[in-house]
């Protein structure tokens, strides 16, 4: 929960400049996602720098140098990924030597460590792996714990440049526990978070807009607000350009939407519907068990990035047949017959039978037609039934999802738990009538 | 499969400049993955046009004006995203207008598309909509199936801009159904597949490229390579700068690649392990039952974007507690106690057990402990055992993933259904025996 207490102003950050060069064809081919700018936007962010520009551009060593040599002119900080790799198309280090001018060097610590790496996991070192040895002459190392190719970091001329090697599980850690201290410790980024987000659940973006506006009126441009829509989820990101509010009172102004809002918040920053229906369950001491057919384990998988889920997530089972259903949840063959899997009874039986097979207080279910087969004319492609079993009773809703397969499911899934979670929020505030909410999710 | 006729190359699109500018702060903030790069990316590159940049920047309109202005000056097409919708940060609209030197006209048609919607959803439409009703004056609107925003079209002095709304769903239809078409038409966009992709699955990329490397040296630099890494599987792209190799003898190269590879070679194109693998099912009419602890449906998942799906996939369990695998798997008590969840005998009574209460063919099980939480002395984070059951008998494995949580989970599910796939394709052969791999993943 966001205090209410009056904090002392972050430094103020918003002149320092970076901007993130994501380096390869892969890329803008789009063969692999760009979850480096989501990753490192995120986490200047945060710290209270908004990154200014992010250019993503090809292998070619002429792109590298005129891109590198524009954004190394204006920012204090450019931080690049990828390119740093054994292939014959990994070429940036040579393109940015060229740029700062500075010559590359071939260091024996950065062998060993490589030689190292392939010796633990069994397998030999192939020769085109020597190539990531070098680094700038002038320029430190950054250890990847994580893969071969180590990143490199220069302080040159006032500016910082920080190379990070491409796959996201060696950049992560490498960025979170080297890159960040060293930002921090030249000034460059905040040591702790600098706008106060607002997370919602069930609202649109335009409704949630017009909801707020009063409360943002009475600080007029004081004021930056940002709107972020999920499937189902938006957020709304609260600062002051130039701190001209305290982060205090950015906090403040956070609660007094939440309080607003009611059921429809969420919570206070980054946390997922999982996690915070998760919450719930622990703080109640209630456990969940979950049954799916067409989000086909992506209901059980939202639990299953939280540490612990064992505390409170019984299991779930994925029922795509009729005789899956009867076997591991014990569905009378009659409901499937009479109703088919698609129907308010199947998954109110689904949802049942989760709980009681596996000892659960709570049940959720979820069966539907995701597409873009299937689907009846009755229950066209986006229709989706879930059903909630809880200490008060079991309840049953239709949902109208529209979108590609993806899209239904994740929608499917959040109104299921966020379900769940109002019926948890109103269960600690001692009611025990069945939400109400309105039957058709955008 | 790739034949190897020889096609008439495709038509030069190398000349044509494709920008693609994604606005928006919640991008720099890495509130929301920026999917458009991915998905235009790969729209584009399938049909031959390497984009050439993708710049993400602010919502502001003085950064808008600059980029686009920039991007507008060198490019044929420039692609925007983002910055159509209703709320005050949305300023994309005014500030290509002034650019162009184009008028905003408002469009009573738009109006209406948006209360048709609202009132399909039985919302009410808030007045902040409207603003989503203006379009250039001298340009064309792109209907928005899934959203309230809808596209604008522009051509002007021989370029073309498009320019899309934020959210993925409603992008990318409106990008395949509508956009593509266009680009066709103009002949600013191939009307076929412009390279071959070789993926494949258990090889490193370094070692890939040295088993690759006489091939591709025999055809010099008419040959252009690139390579990308995901979790336990490497895409090899074979193309052909200037056309100097058609696109039948680039078939032929890659086909001669998968040859060399044997059962390394996943398939040809963008299909995904558990596609290939679900193929190979179905091919040989067997059915697939899967069990998971640590990676929580991701297994089960893998598997239901796949449509048709309940033809060969039986159903899956999620069993976080020993009570849960007693109850939905059969698994003796004994075996947990003695072995522990997270043990070899445990994936395979796991294994088994979901293939046999759900009447499947083959069985697949992964437990084991993703982190960051969990872990014994004798099994650290990262130690995952995979076992898989099927009609030749039944074996374990035990694997070693570093990396966060989401890493750990990811090559788990890989690992396990690469050993299917390489289980059904021996099978397809005629042989028995398991397959003998090296025990660690990468």
């Amino acid at each position: 929960m966001v205090s209410a207490n009056i904090q002392p102003a972050p430094p103020v950050l918003a002149s320092k400049h970076y901007e993130l060069l994501t380096l390869g064809d892969e890329l803008l081919l789009g063969l692999t996602a760009n979850g480096h700018l989501t990753f490192i936007g995120a986490q200047l962010g945060r710290r209270g720098v908004l990154l200014r520009r992010n250019v993503t551009i090809t292998d070619e060593a002429e792109a590298i140098v005129a891109e590198f040599r524009a954004s190394w002119a204006r920012a204090d900080v450019v931080i690049t990924t990828g390119g740093l790799g054994p292939t014959c198309d990994d070429r940036t280090r040579e393109a940015i030597a060229a740029v700062l001018g500075q010559d590359l060097v071939f260091d024996p610590a950065i062998v060993k460590e490589i030689e190292a790496r392939f010796s633990r996991l069994g397998r030999k070192m192939t020769d085109n792996n020597l190539k990531q040895a070098y680094r700038f002459a002038r320029g430190e190392v950054l250890a990847n714990a994580n893969g071969t190719a180590p990143g490199l970091w220069v302080e040159q001329g006032g500016k910082v440049l920080v190379m990070l090697p491409g796959p996201p599980n060696e950049l992560q850690p490498m960025f979170t526990d080297q890159v960040v201290p060293r930002l921090v410790k030249l000034g460059l980024l905040g040591d702790r978070e600098a706008f106060v987000q607002v997370r919602t659940a069930g609202v649109g973006e335009s409704a949630l807009e017009a909801r707020l506006q009063p409360i943002f009126d009475r600080h007029g441009d004081a004021l930056s607000i940002a709107f972020c829509a999920h499937q189902g989820q938006v957020d709304c990101r609260v600062s002051s350009p130039g701190d001209r509010l305290s982060f205090g009172q950015l906090e403040m102004i956070a609660e007094e939407c939440a309080q607003l809002l009611g059921e429809d918040f969420l919570c206070f920053g980054h946390d997922s519907l999982a996690k915070v229906t998760a919450d719930l369950l622990r703080a109640q001491e209630q456990t969940l068990a979950v049954a799916e057919t067409a989000t086909g384990g992506s209901l059980a998988d939202a639990f299953t990035d939280i540490c612990g889920a064992a505390k409170f997530f019984a299991g779930g089972c994925v029922c795509y047949s009729n005789e899956s259903k009867m076997q591991l949840l014990d569905i009378p063959e009659d409901i499937l017959i009479q109703h088919g899997a698609v129907s308010a009874e199947s998954a109110v039986a689904m949802a049942a039978g989760a709980a009681e097979r596996l000892g659960a207080n709570y049940g959720l279910a979820i069966t539907g037609f995701a597409g873009p087969c299937g689907g009846t004319h009755e229950n066209p492609v986006g229709t989706i039934y879930i059903a909630l079993y809880s200490p008060h009773g079991i309840w049953s809703r239709k949902l109208n999802c529209p979108g590609p397969r993806p899209t239904v499911k994740k929608r499917a899934v959040n109104a299921a738990l966020d379900w769940l979670r109002r019926e948890l929020l109103r269960t600690r505030l001692g009611a025990t009538a069945p939400v109400r909410q309105t039957d058709t999710v955008s």
